[in-house]
């Protein structure tokens, strides 16, 4: 195809194992394994556990794993070196860097502030509610939820409304079931004008999209390295804090990796400077080492334009999904939910099917996806609810996702519609997918 | 030797992969790598996730890996299944389980209960007592720190002492240091008669000393995946919750993982019932699949006698060590800081040398443990401070270490120490190991 032909980033293709007669479009929910990976994670076990033991604490750089990966990880979401550590889950990381800033929110000390409002979107990834929730309810504060918005209007309001009893405004940067993404520069900057400080989720967008943390002045970001970092499952996340904070405080799972001489052993906890003592326990080594691979996928774009290319070819792909829905799939019911407005748009597109009633919900959009996966398109479907619409969610890695992949699974789709494939029986089984 | 030709467990070495010409006395740091975690970990890189991708979740059964490999953890450890997950850090799992207790003991409302004592022991693996320290600060309570006694009698006069100010008494069973280990049953019973609750560090007991949480009647537990489990590195730790206190709270981790209903994706925390609200996010599923691995190597011991047989040999293996370093390696200094009564101690032996003047710190035991390492003996070295010597520390693991390698490792160090290997100055740089 003539756009793959004139892809400058086609050549990094070349380093991810996929598996034959699949498209892949759900790198959004688990990343393609790079070819490296393979090696690299069979050498940790073989060489570095099973023959150098205990010497590869030191030897092979195991103990500095989650500094390694985290400057791979600073570089794509504009963080300087040593502002970064990959370690443990977003959940876990998102309870340190919420309590860590409640704690600055709060520094005059807890139960004199007047600022008891933790503001997010109701269409947030609901483990970032649960954890806000949880703090919330410890903490006695408030968790606000605002109606999702692809505009963003929503959250100015809730900040605007929520006025001096602001404390924090946590919000997914894009979102994980319709790939609309906030405006960080504009929204940190109403919670600052506010007194209140930002939490980001960069989940669906380290790797993704641009990041700028420090030139949008946030406050706090974790992120994922299962998703658009090409890390394996269930990889260790991230978390950064600016600088301006990072050395105010420490959060609460202060554990030995987070000390300032962990190797000491001595009792009383001394938090490291900096990132470090947003680190608690032990990191899994081998996941460790399969995320370094991942980050380095994403990292060998720097020499072909890095992020704004890789954000250049994510914006023609998805651009190019939508207008051959719209010119292909018409008469079917399918909507692209997803925000037109490119500036507003991750790296993922969302479909939801419409019956004649106007219902969104129970409309045959798990089974479509699943007729699609038998045909080797392999996307996802995230039900909805009374607002919402279901939906079928389609990713777009542009390390690895080409256009002819686009076209062929634009044309599937046709054929499941037209073919009415989706509505065979066997594709009605629903079965949980993460 | 005879005395591994007598053997009975002596097929379990063949499991693991050890480097030549090493004689591993460090497996209580970091357990040897199984044959099968090379394989088992491949498999899940190149096929699970290079290959079936996103459908692993489900056909590979990456969503049970917590349960499954926290169910055969609990045959190894006094608990049923169903009643352990493996999942995150020690560090973690213990800030999870010392919360969950806290709000049990102050389920009255806190505050209003006069509670407010945790103990513990200062000799306590450090990154303990931080996690404790952290909470105490946050709750308002007070950590009180008892010396450590071989004998066990200082925690029960700090358990009589703090009457019915205790909360909670927080122990790790068998000391990292000096492989004391404490009778959980009788520490349990004098807690309870106190009206406190038990947390139990198993990080140096699961796989290599019985342990019975259930009829000790024990309250929570965690423990390591990359010690006596064979883990791998940074393996994923475990936690236990006794089933009378597990479905009271949740722990303030609370992400989607230990949700009742993750994949509903609906904003409101609910917690899953029993052990899994111990979850909170995605899990590393390379490191637990070697964790996996690693349990299983243990669980093969089941049909030769399991922990008990591991215990006889565990202990036969380190009464050889002892009695031989008594016998050879007199006139150096050295000394069993370990507990002479067999019923008292781990699967592993603390030597100190103490010089002339009786001190036991500075006193050349960083150097003959490294003098041990060019030789090929692999143990560790644990600073002293003004009331504890430095300490040379071997673990005997009874899964793969043989009577030959103990009567080796002997060898070696009583030439060490005659040759005076040990004062040769490339032994005396301090790198820290963990």
């Amino acid at each position: 195809m003539a756009l793959d032909e004139a892809d400058p980033l086609r050549p990094l293709r070349d380093a991810f194992s996929l598996p034959p007669a699949t498209i892949y479009l759900d790198g959004n929910s688990l990343g393609a394994m790079p070819r490296e990976a393979a090696q690299r994670v069979a050498h940790a076990v073989s060489h570095e556990w099973g023959h150098d033991l205990i010497q590869s604490w030191n030897r092979a750089g195991w103990f500095d794993l989650p500094q390694r990966v985290g400057d791979g990880i600073a570089r794509l979401i504009g963080a300087n070196p040593g502002e970064v550590v990959a370690t443990d889950s977003t959940s876990t990381n998102l309870f340190k860097v919420l309590s860590a800033a409640l704690r600055i929110v709060h520094a005059d000390g807890e139960g004199t502030s007047s600022r008891r409002v933790v503001l997010s979107e109701r269409s947030n990834f609901p483990t970032d509610l649960y954890i806000a929730e949880g703090l919330c309810n410890a903490h006695g504060l408030t968790l606000k939820l605002v109606e999702d918005d692809a505009s963003g209007a929503a959250v100015h309001a809730g900040i605007e409304a929520a006025g001096d009893a602001l404390a924090l405004v946590m919000l997914t940067h894009v979102n994980y079931r319709t790939g609309a993404m906030h405006d960080m520069a504009a929204v940190t900057a109403a919670a600052h004008a506010a007194g209140a400080l930002t939490v980001w989720d960069l989940a669906h967008s380290a790797g993704a999209v641009p990041v700028d943390l420090n030139a949008a002045g946030a406050d706090f970001a974790v992120g994922c390295g299962y998703k658009y970092l090409n890390g394996g499952p269930g990889a260790p996340a991230f978390v950064w804090v600016n600088a301006r904070h990072v050395d105010r405080f420490w959060q609460p799972l202060s554990g030995w990796w987070g000390h300032a001489a962990p190797f000491s052993f001595v009792p009383g906890y001394q938090p490291a400077k900096g990132v470090n003592r947003y680190l608690c326990g032990t990191q899994p080594i081998l996941s460790l080492t399969a995320l370094e691979t991942g980050v380095q996928t994403v990292l060998a774009a720097e020499s072909m334009g890095g992020m704004a290319a890789l954000r250049a070819k994510s914006l023609a792909l998805t651009e190019a999904f939508i207008a051959w829905v719209d010119e292909r799939c018409g008469g079917h019911g399918l909507q692209v939910i997803s925000p037109r407005n490119a500036a507003r748009r991750g790296s993922q597109v969302g479909l939801a099917r419409f019956d004649a009633s106007g219902s969104g919900v129970g409309t045959g959009g798990y089974a479509i996806v699943q007729a699609l996966i038998a045909r080797g398109v392999v996307g996802d479907f995230r039900a909805g609810d009374a607002q919402h619409p279901d939906i079928l969610r389609f990713g777009f890695a542009p390390l690895y996702i080409r256009f002819q992949d686009v076209w062929q699974a634009v044309e599937h789709l046709r054929e499941v519609m037209e073919k009415g494939e989706w509505q065979l029986p066997r594709f009605q089984q629903h079965q949980a997918v993460t």
